[in-house]
């Protein structure tokens, strides 16, 4: 047999029918990304049941040098769970370790597998009145391993933190099929490098996370959800200062829409209704909750600080939603701007930060910058003011080819925004990964010193670089790969 | 010139005479730790002024392969700042980087260098209504650098995290004099290998901190000092649960004296009196806090949190401070915990951490197992509950002699506590980090995948084992490097 059909026999030995397949049809969904901008093809798809088996699938993959991508929901932003076109690699699926292995209401931790889907999670810390504090649009379909292995942002950051924020403990397999295991919460803990810290965001470049404890949170008690219309992205950040020091630990989200991206939402969505009687150039969307199950007084408070502001002339109208429905018709109005800008036409979407307090001096520069650079683009900037995140879209010319648009103007015109970002100090990737979408961006981008240390550490961890090749770690200048 | 003194003359000519010394007088104070248990020798003693300095000094090294020590406020607990005796490295101190480069009052954010005394970035806080939330004893001579290298903790944890939780950005010298610059804040960064995580608690292995972003938190406006008498430290951790419910962001700090403690702090203090009328098995010491200038509200709640616990039987007595004096004093009987037990006689101390819901069963378990194991010998834990740290000590009986007890039976009693504790699944360094001290105490009961990533990240950041070697990463079970 040939080395190939070798591995095969021996990885169907090891995890049966159901743990592997070569059939191209089960394959097939797999092996584009969700939104069918990379495809791949792999030798199979391994998903094994239990972190025994991962461990063993990694050691037959080292022994055959056959290189693994693992695959969590399927739903990155960056192309980082898709292999390459080589056909040598194997998709390591991790869904069906989908247990939730414990939860610990007293202590506030769950110990998840890493297959598990973030909905599930939520729904089973709802049952312990407790709650899991990340969440983001493909909820139904991302898995804990997945946002670990990305980090992954959401629309609580401001108030919970990252998906670093939330984990505890990991458990890994290493490209040697060692188990690291890591899962025990101490709140307290030097015993040298962090390497829950390490594998955290590292996308399958350096270990497999098979299972990870993560904190939970009180759960939600009532929110109050406010629209408010502003002139200036300087006076949103005003009003978020405002909150964030008289609401303190209530305020759970802070989000601005450009009066373009509002247009083109009420266009998208036949049903939608402007929160506010008039337009405005700018609009902040303002999430405050409480533990309680009166709402009374944060409703009051919030109230009081947006009487404050307009006294101050800091912001123009605004309205706080009178119930539930009108507060997620509220936040149906943010979600729905990608989607809506998306309809328009073809665009370059840029998930960018910079720190928080040069956000608006940001926006106020890139978009005329960049609508000058590259005349009858429409820059569009939208997001998570109180994370310094901006979604920067440039929306191309009308007439623009689609598909062709993007590959040739459009890709000058990342790199414009990017060599912006890197001027005002920011990241090019906020909170989508690098995976192989921005890879060479990182490498012409990066600090060569922070590189060049991304290399070692990758080689040191994978010597033979087996896992997720291509994906994250940019290569050296001279090409190579350390 | 051999190439010692081709060394000495390049490093004084590069950072001159208040740069570099080799003078034994000068040296003397800094070879030896503060608590004299560790001494060594040196080279001599590099201070430079700038992190260009740094970064030129450590090529200077690297060319002459000369090791380097890095050194703060020389006020560490395990020795990791103490060069060896072979006077083969340099020690480099960072005191003379001590500028504050920047405070942003509305970010909240402060980029110190590595020298800057704790006490001195306190006070500087201090003077725009904004504090630094985290302290420790030696805030008079410890340093940032020092404090992120070894992830130092202190008594605001429970609420406010160690000091990975308030280090938003890192500039760092490699070992080859590579300049890492990530001191800019951002809230959401994608971009691979979290390198800031990778040097924090590193203990100058990898990297020699040189300056960090910090974050700072509003002032504290007034606090509500209460002590607890318990018949139980399980009552303690019912106790602690319910303050973490009922005050949620108000609670700063919980920590657990038993009587043994209690009765030797008295004795070692003419002055000190006990907070209640009776004696218990267990006090506890919670401190509340309010940004607000009135605590009428908090001290209420705190008082209705006491009553409810008393008439659920969880605690026996309360007292609540009445003025921020009397509060001085509660804290007072707690820190001196350390050197009154030390005035008793010989004592091994034990910095070590278990999940916080296991602490109680650890404490009820551990003090009786190495009282029978040890016959004569006296176990007493104390410390952060809320932190799942406890400071487990274990006196000498009567008569043993002071410098032959530690090293005789002292030895094997640490062994036999770090091995309970390994079984609880704790941590044998909870805050103060391995150094010298617990190096082969972790090769001993660390993880081996955790400790074989150590080591394999130790060797690609320092190939030639040029940052303080000999601390923090434990050799190879055959006794190599990597």
């Amino acid at each position: 047999m040939s080395d190939a059909a070798n591995f095969i026999a021996a990885a169907s030995a090891l995890l049966g029918a159901r743990g592997f397949t070569t059939d191209p049809e089960m394959m097939e969904p797999w092996l584009t990304d969700w939104r069918g901008r990379f495809s791949g093809s792999a030798i199979g798809i391994a998903s094994p049941a239990s972190t025994a088996e991962v461990a063993e699938f990694a050691k037959l993959c080292a022994h055959y040098t056959v290189p693994i991508v693992p695959q969590g929901g399927n739903s990155g932003m960056s192309g980082g769970a898709t292999p390459d076109q080589s056909g040598a690699s194997v998709l390591l699926s991790l869904r069906r370790m989908d247990a939730i292995r414990s939860l610990d209401p007293s202590a506030k931790e769950v110990v998840c597998e890493a297959g598990v889907i973030l909905q599930n999670l939520h729904e089973a810390a709802e049952q312990h009145d407790l709650r899991f504090p990340l969440t983001l649009g493909g909820k139904g379909s991302a898995t804990i391993g997945g946002l670990i292995s990305t980090n992954a942002g959401g629309t609580q950051v401001l108030r919970h933190g990252t998906m670093r924020a939330q984990v505890l403990g990991i458990e890994a397999v290493m490209p040697d099929g060692g188990i690291y295991n890591g899962l025990t919460a101490l709140k307290k803990d030097n015993r040298g490098f962090d390497l829950k810290q390490l594998l955290i965001g590292s996308e399958g470049t350096i270990g497999i996370v098979t299972a990870a404890n993560l904190r939970l949170v009180g759960a939600i008690g009532e929110r109050v959800v406010a629209w408010v219309g502003l002139d200036s992205i300087s006076a949103a950040r005003q009003l978020l200062l405002r909150f964030e020091k008289g609401m303190s630990d209530a305020l759970e989200g802070f989000e601005v829409v450009p009066e373009h991206c509002l247009d083109s939402v009420l266009a998208h969505l036949p049903d939608a209704r402007a929160p506010l009687a008039q337009k405005y150039s700018w609009n902040a969307l303002i999430e405050c909750v409480t533990g309680e199950s009166d709402a009374t007084e944060l409703r009051e408070a919030v109230e009081a600080e947006l009487v404050a502001a307009m006294e101050a002339g800091l912001i123009r109208d605004a309205v706080i939603a009178t119930n539930e429905s009108q507060a997620e018709q509220f936040w149906l109005l943010r979600d729905s701007i990608a989607p809506a800008e998306r309809a328009i036409g073809p665009a370059m979407q840029h998930d960018v930060s910079v720190p928080v307090d040069r956000m608006p001096r940001f926006v106020d520069y890139a978009i005329p910058a960049v609508e000058e650079a590259y005349p009858g683009v429409t820059g569009v900037a939208f997001g998570h003011l109180g994370d310094g995140n901006v979604h920067f879209h440039v929306l191309a010319p009308t007439g623009a080819t689609p598909g062709q648009w993007e590959l040739e103007e459009g890709k000058k015109i990342s790199a414009f925004v990017h060599d912006l970002v890197t001027e005002f100090g920011g990241s090019i990737s906020a909170e989508h990964g690098i995976g192989q979408l921005k890879r060479d961006e990182l490498g012409r981008l990066g600090d060569p010193v922070a590189l060049s240390i991304m290399r070692r550490v990758k080689a040191a961890l994978d010597p033979h670089d087996l896992l997720n090749p291509g994906k994250l770690v940019p290569l050296a200048p001279d090409g190579t790969k350390s």
